[in-house]
């Protein structure tokens, strides 16, 4: 079982794929589950089209199915994930009555080129990264072979209830949780756990719980102006630029006015191209962070404001998409309990009493929010993996020794409902 | 009639008073004037009340009349002007039929503190400002007494058609003069002619007329936001400082954007009281300036929408009012002959071939638009007199040879027409 | 006793007096005292001329002194306070050895004035402020009578050690306490109690110290530039109110990268004066905060760097002074103990378990700083005080009844050492 | 000759290339004048190599040069081109003696996708551009044409003195002129004409002089800052896309404080990456114009100076790099007078009275002003060629019956100075 669960790793970490183009992995991951006997649901059955955010161009979509296509995947589940429909959500009945539990997995990985260096130990062992551009740099191949060893293990259906594992797209950027829950897939369930490995914790520790990670949103903005020459006519344009910058200049000083723990950043600006023309066009990403949704709406709300007001001064337009966005992480004590009392049982693992904290984001928010409107409960769990690198760097990479211990601890939170 | 020219204007010197508060003067004038037999219009008959802008408070004009009243200003004139109705026109018929010709002169004084300098004339000779901090630093004093003058050259009725004398308030700030088109007291002119002393012209320069005079709005912004401790709570406040200082920034961008000449000024800005609070308001003052009424009305409303703008974004509101403006000077041929012709007639003046270059702005120009609305012409004349300080100094002086060479050629102007 | 620290606390209430101005109310107090046997520091024994912050113009403080003395101050003290020395520090020696031990009590009103409501009560007993447009808003009244009935407490020198009493000017703005502790009064302190009315505690509660206040520094900022014609000749001008605004602009970003819970605030911002002219020069007032004095101070130089970045690229020149600041407040655990123990013994007080948390910023930590540094230890007491109205409102008021209790707790802790 | 020069022009639009990269070009010309008997100077006899502004990388050099040779570039002149210095400079003696007399033609073309559609001739004829996304949209290959056949008709040497035809690379920016002066080649000049087609002037109209073109420099600024996590820790970060907002949103003030005419484009702006990231590091393009060089100096430090403090007040650093640039463009009467006279001598042509209005930028300026330090005087004619595209449009085009009329004008211009 340890040497499969580093075996899938590495096979994912090869192979890596941006949010909703997870067409390789997705079936791979489809193809395995329907192997040991789960239902499956994918394409409209998993996800809501319309709830996606950021989806990329159809033509990049289009791409990614054809390289899956060649490498080998099969066509049955690209059909079936047409249009980067990417998610798949597997069920087995235990051979008793039980709770519903389901356990996420994220699929995507990131636009960051992996190290060559040798003391990097994908690249020293032959497993790197073979899309050039592209990496696992956050740890969601680890995720993938650990709901893959899960379902294994669970194909004996020596369980009260019923297991769902939840395979989701695009968690980078915060784009695809929100249409897996929209699509109503989760719905019967009782309880979820949603884990995620590293966050800065060495292996073997484990926090039942998350909190402190922030609602956020992120959003394109794109301003449209009129070029004219800038010597002879600069009054026959609308500058664009101009109208971005004083938007982002606007921007920044929001945050003090927004509570307690609220943050801005725009973090890419593209504007005109010639030093002699009036820039006509402008396109900036933003994303706001505050502690709750209210806040973090609220927040958003004053930035489009700014934005509007600042092209409205200059003769520009403005038109702002949401391209991403989570609602805060809560976390309730019963499963976060209940993830404690399993790994005290896990050699090798050292529960720790209180949660993780984490003012980052995670659109597992979603998961956790749909399932507690629906009258169930679950957590975040901080499941530790050294790692030589942070998170989202070159360098990052997974101590492989943790994948098996997760697996171990899912197992058990799988069994334990009804015991 | 050289002293009598020279006297009245130090009179008018000694008894400075802003625009609409110019009781005194204004009653001074209408009882001379009502003593060489002229009909008079005062009041509502000669300014309409409502097109007045940037108008004093109730207390301010209250105060100032009541301090005309102690001074001597007879009480029946200051019924008339109540509320600080304070133009005054007056009209003779000529004895033989002809056209209507109007001459205009302004009333008012500046908030600026006169010299004490024994090189001051004012001072030395003893006929400085009695008002403190208020001062005729722009001529006024002048022109007023120059009307005076020609109104008893003229009580002989010895010239053709019906001579309209237009003494007008509040050209400071660009405030009086829409008032008196408005009223419809200069509906009849078939002509107008608009003197200025000064403007960097020497003694005995005379220009027909005047091209350049911008258009221009001066406009007040208030920016009401909501106070809050800086330190404890400031997201329960809403900046309107800031708010302000952002659209002061996004402001100064405009005027390029306005085509050739365009101008934009902040030129006064209160916010906050103390360092621990967030501003809870804020109030600027801003003046647009360009070539043409169109181009200045385009920069002024992308003035608005930048304030809008800046204060929408942080939760502030803003009330923008105009408290001044007047659009750009025209002035026609035929009287700019005219002035020429008769300049050249008088012993002392050298009239130029062409007009003067001048590019700030005046509100006669609202004169001499209604006049032309109504089928008239009419000029703005710029003559020449030396004066040790600029327009607006607190060294400004009139050279008082000046002074009987306009009326002087005022005079020829009256008579002339059906020569 | 009562009647004596609520007659005392309303006599201070009627005269007050702005920081470094306080006269008459230190002289009052160095009278007292004196004549209870105390020895007296003032003058330049009690503060540092130059480590004063925001002193007011030599002009306001002679007029100041003057008015005490015509209210009958005694001249020999408006001697040794003149130019706004008017810190008084009293000591006394107890009957047997022991520590030295200090209490502080601060004298300065603020600009604010009082409500004249019949539901008042300062109002309706007749003891209001008899300076209009100043006020004790912030029970300073009481801590000074506070002080005075303590003396007269320890008069009978019954207590170990040494006793300390530092009267200290100018709290507000966080200007006097720093020339207190520099002028080295407060070095043979081993111990010192900076006690607080109010601070939104209902009367009886009682936390033996207080965290959270932030260190800050208040800054005044004057922008020079150039006038010019707005119209006419812009280029001729620099325009102090656009280099203002645009550092108010860069200000407001700044918190978001001074770490968590940096604050930044332009309380008050003045430039220019007419429409029409670039206005040469403007003013503003900033307040930085953060949780330690190397975050505020790293904020307030990026707040320097920004503001003679944006004069620069105008031509404008910038001169920045520190008008107040102090650091974080820091209290220890020792002197908090003391405190919850004595008041448990005094009737009508709570003391609570834990600190009162407080975001403000006080400059009795520049006390508790000096004397941890010459080997002693401090905290600083929040004593409750019900009040209709909050810290510096024109209604706020003192619950007279917390008065004797604080006089009650103090002289515990006075005689306590070496029981 | 008609078709030579038609033919010439033809082949230069199939071919463009950029400034510093005109290789096929340069060394196409350098063939032909060789061929003709000229004498000639490249290379740094040509050029000063460190006076070039805005040099593209050394790879992007090598790559042009190698396309030239694999194109049939004889790679003798390659060789004496290497690294971008592809000026020709040619001359020849007349048979008797007399004055030196320059012509001036560019090399360069733009990188402007041409039209494909058939309504553009060079698409409908079969000669448009054989590099996608370069085109010669300004003219240069028309100039190009011209200096060649002009050449062919001089090898004849019946004029007086000698004349000096200068083939300038990388007009556009003006990036090359400079450098072309630097380097001494047109030391010996009495007198030089600069030629340009179009300009908004139909074929046939000339004008011997052109004024108002502006001095400008075209900058480019890179912004270094610090990335770090926009969630989790900001402050860690110094945030390049804000310093450069805050830079652009300053540097647009600017224009109105530095005098009539002046202009301010920010014309790019690249900065950041992902949404999450505090961007670390920002580039922007911007130029300056001012109707003098003193002025658009001035402009140009006050622009550094708004990018460094806007930098300085964020921790960010900013490097600043002039890569272009020209002074103002000044036209000699006598030179001019020559144009007129002699363009009133060829059927076709309509010579103006007076100059030609245009307020862009040339880097012939440079030229102008060496030859004019020197002793000699020149100027720069506007020589109408109707076009269906504006300058700088995928659609400009030359009306090819001006070529052999500007062949005509110059070639007279070289015959006339000892007539």
């Amino acid at each position: 079982m340890t040497e499969d669960v580093v075996a899938l790793r590495r096979r994912f970490h090869e192979w890596p794929e941006l949010g909703f183009l997870e067409f390789r992995t997705a079936a791979t991951v489809a193809s395995t589950l329907e192997g040991l006997g789960y239902g499956l649901a994918t394409g409209a059955a998993a996800m809501a089209a319309e709830a996606r955010m950021g989806v990329p161009e159809p033509a990049a979509i289009e791409a990614a199915a054809a390289a899956a296509e060649r490498e080998g995947a099969e066509p049955r589940w690209l059909d079936r994930m047409r249009g980067g429909m990417t998610a798949v959500v597997a069920e087995l009945e235990g051979r008793r009555p039980g709770p519903a539990v389901g356990f996420r997995f994220d699929l995507d990985a990131l636009p960051v080129r992996e190290s060559e260096d040798d003391s990097h130990r994908p690249a020293a062992l032959g497993f790197a990264s073979r899309r050039p551009g592209l990496m696992h740099a956050c740890g969601h191949d680890g995720h993938a072979a650990i709901g893959l060893a899960l379902a294994a293990r669970l194909a004996d259906r020596e369980f009260d209830g019923r297991v769902e594992l939840i395979f989701q797209p695009a968690e980078e950027g915060l784009r695809g949780a929100a249409a897996v829950a929209s699509s109503g897939a989760l719905d019967g369930l009782d309880r979820i756990f949603c884990l995620h490995l590293g966050l800065g914790l060495p292996t073997g520790a484990v926090h039942g719980a998350t909190e402190g990670l922030l609602a956020s949103t992120k959003r394109r903005a794109v301003f449209a102006g009129r070029a004219a020459h800038a010597g002879m006519a600069p009054e026959e344009g609308a500058n664009a630029l101009l109208a971005a910058a004083q938007a982002v200049v606007g921007l920044h000083a929001l945050p003090q006015y927004a509570g307690p723990g609220a943050r801005l950043n725009v973090g890419r600006l593209r504007a005109g191209e010639a030093a002699n023309v009036v820039p006509p066009s402008a396109e900036l990403l933003l994303e706001t962070r505050a502690p709750t949704a209210t806040a973090e709406g609220a927040l958003g709300e004053a930035a489009r404001r700014t934005m509007a007001g600042a092209a409205a001064g200059l003769g520009v337009t403005v038109e702002i998409e949401a391209v991403g966005g989570a609602p805060e992480g809560v976390c309730d004590p019963g499963p976060a309990e209940l993830v404690r009392s399993a790994a005290g049982e896990v050699p090798g693992l050292a529960p720790a009493a209180g949660p993780h904290l984490d003012s980052g984001s995670e659109d597992a928010s979603w998961l956790l929010e749909r399932v507690r409107e629906n009258g169930g409960d679950g957590t975040y769990v901080a499941f530790g993996c050294s790692s030589p690198g942070g998170h989202h760097s070159p360098e990052f990479d997974l101590d492989e020794a943790a994948l098996p211990l997760a697996v171990e601890l899912l197992e058990r939170l799988a069994r334990t409902p009804a015991r």
